[in-house]
């Protein structure tokens, strides 16, 4: 199995999950309630959208840096890789499911009764899976001759910190969820926003990687 | 991050997008209405299908054109790539939305029933959006040593101007929506035969690239 | 613009209305009638499905075989190209349409009901249309310098008439479902088993390419 | 053809069903029963969901690992790679069906009516449809001078065997389906574990292509 065509099915899967979240903004036929009202009252659904866009966004950019760098395709890691995408592929739902739950509280159950945390807490949960499938992989280059630029044995354990301190915003999350509905949401979008200002943790930050790959004649990060 | 998987995860998002397209044009089941009757309706999802597809097919060309002259790809790069994605991959829900409130005002509000220009605003709104997001992208190709054949300082300007011309079409469909619906639908679709038939104006003309790369052996563009 | 993106979103295309097809296969949720009736009942749904996914997969093959010796892409190949992915991402939502009238006819209006008609005519239109934007393809790579192994200008105009010959079923479809939908339906299964078994006439069929890129080792093809 | 964009679509198609899957876990809009409460009698919808989405994994895995040592691409493997993805695609609605079927049974029939081992019966017969269509594959790759490391003519049927062996968990499925559907659902997990942990008898297993390709560096497999 070679790196690349690891690389085609998991962009695959990622651009289809990708598009698939735009379903969720689609609005009630016409004739029911003005279209204007419907997407005053479907603000969740925007919100939820754009922070699963740049979620599965960033998820895709780190997958690819990871990725580039592997020298050994083994079984172990196309597991790991479909753990990855079993999450990813879930969050078109669970993205529709929190923007449903949250944009129907007013009539229901007010934007904190039970159904909204638990909806809230179940897309907490889907990133929170997907970080972890990502985290094992990148608990698998870690170990033996696997990729080009490895990590140094002494950096592992700041590099797994770094990771799960990322990771840990979702566990986080799910708990306000049960406090505020509402909090969980404002949270997730704050780390999307880390996620896309900062370089992730979870990156091997070698100095020549950086400056050789990625940006080539001196190019220093714009974001 | 190289140059080839930003392209294959965009060409993935834009294949998927055009396919979904196409669902808007399923009918209601059998029993309801006539077939021949429902069709005949419909004709603004054909409309909307066909200016959708169309615009979509011409912004992947040219996202393949300016892309494939790229020399760094930097976090900001694949930052503004998800903005324009971002857009690219709602126009299937804004197209079907457009397309069941211009069929079905005949049955509510009239072709210009407030709903019907709101949906009609939100359609050029998407496509102004994925103009904003490929302008970024054009922008970013204008700064520092980032692609091939870099447009001249001297003409970034103008280049500028083209391109806004051309994206300015949308903020006039905006306008036009509340005078009159089914205008701005005529004038979305002039611009997308437009686009069809002039080569854009965000793309960088410079004649060597043109003669060469795209058209090997003398050549003639055919349209 | 090279070959290779050409191919990456023309297979993106493919690959997604192929697999959207099999969506038309979904049953009512339980609770209705019994699924071994409704599997009885959906037969249209199956054969209609057998025949898109092969005339899909052919049109894929040939696709293939002609972009793969183009050496010249310009803007018209770039528009045929879109217009025929415009017809093959219709195709699922023609299935599921002719797929609905033929299962429901017995409760309304019999298997030749005029809705019936209408929707096997409109199967066949659409795979008339693809066929279309495939022919224009061919009828492109006939002129000028564009292909590594062109057909002999005197062989052209045979070409097109085998080319013409394969479309044609399509119009007949067209008129036959008009008869008898079923008929339509029979005959464009024995088109799709006919493009299966034999090579298409759309194929500039030098010997030498048959023999040394198809099939080295002198393989003789099985089918 | 060459044997890249036959990969290509083949994994386009892997991944938009394998995305397409996740579809089948949403949950009715708020309002109706609370969000717990369908989570809990829904979860036939993650037991399948999981269930397919390994197998397709899987078979993804075996399917690269046989079409990257093909040096023929001939019509007839185009076919059978048809026939193949023809099951592939069939999955996310059989899944479906499964789910709504297993879900639903407390309210109407029971988790054994004959509906519910109809549709388990289904199930199995699609994933075996999926293992014939991938022997076919394998068949192909014996005869002839197809791939780079042949299986040794002596070792064919003890290779067939070893491919019917696996298959044959779909026949007793089947089997199963109609005695309990809930039995049946059981093994079909315990074979996609299977195939997950063990190496799939469908692959040829040459020392030398096992310690080169997959593993350079002395790696040994993880699982």
């Amino acid at each position: 199995m070679d790196r690349t065509r690891l690389e085609a099915f998991s962009d695959g899967v990622f651009a289809v999950a990708i598009t698939l979240l735009a379903l969720n903004l689609a609005v009630a036929a016409p004739g029911h309630v003005s279209l204007l009202h419907q997407l005053g009252t479907h603000w969740p659904s925007f919100v939820a959208y754009l922070i699963s866009f740049f979620v599965i966004g960033i998820i895709w950019v780190n997958h690819h840096v990871l990725v580039k760098s592997i020298k050994v395709v083994d079984r172990m890691l196309l597991f790991l890789n479909l753990v990855l995408l079993l999450f990813v592929v879930v969050i078109p739902v669970a993205t529709g499911i929190v923007a449903d739950y949250l944009s129907s509280t007013a009539k229901f159950a007010g934007l904190n009764g039970t159904d909204t945390q638990v909806a809230m807490a179940l897309y907490n949960a889907v990133f929170l899976g997907m970080s972890a499938g990502f985290g094992c992989i990148f608990e698998w280059t870690l170990h033996g001759d696997r990729v080009l630029q490895p990590v140094p044995r002494e950096q592992h354990w700041a590099a797994r910190i770094r990771f799960v301190g990322g990771a840990s915003f979702y566990v986080l999350g799910i708990v306000v969820a049960f406090v505020n509905a509402v909090a969980s949401f404002v949270l997730m979008g704050l780390v999307a926003v880390y996620y896309i200002v900062e370089r992730t943790p979870a990156r091997p930050q070698t100095p020549g990687e950086h400056g050789a790959a990625d940006s080539p004649g001196g190019e220093s990060p714009l974001i």
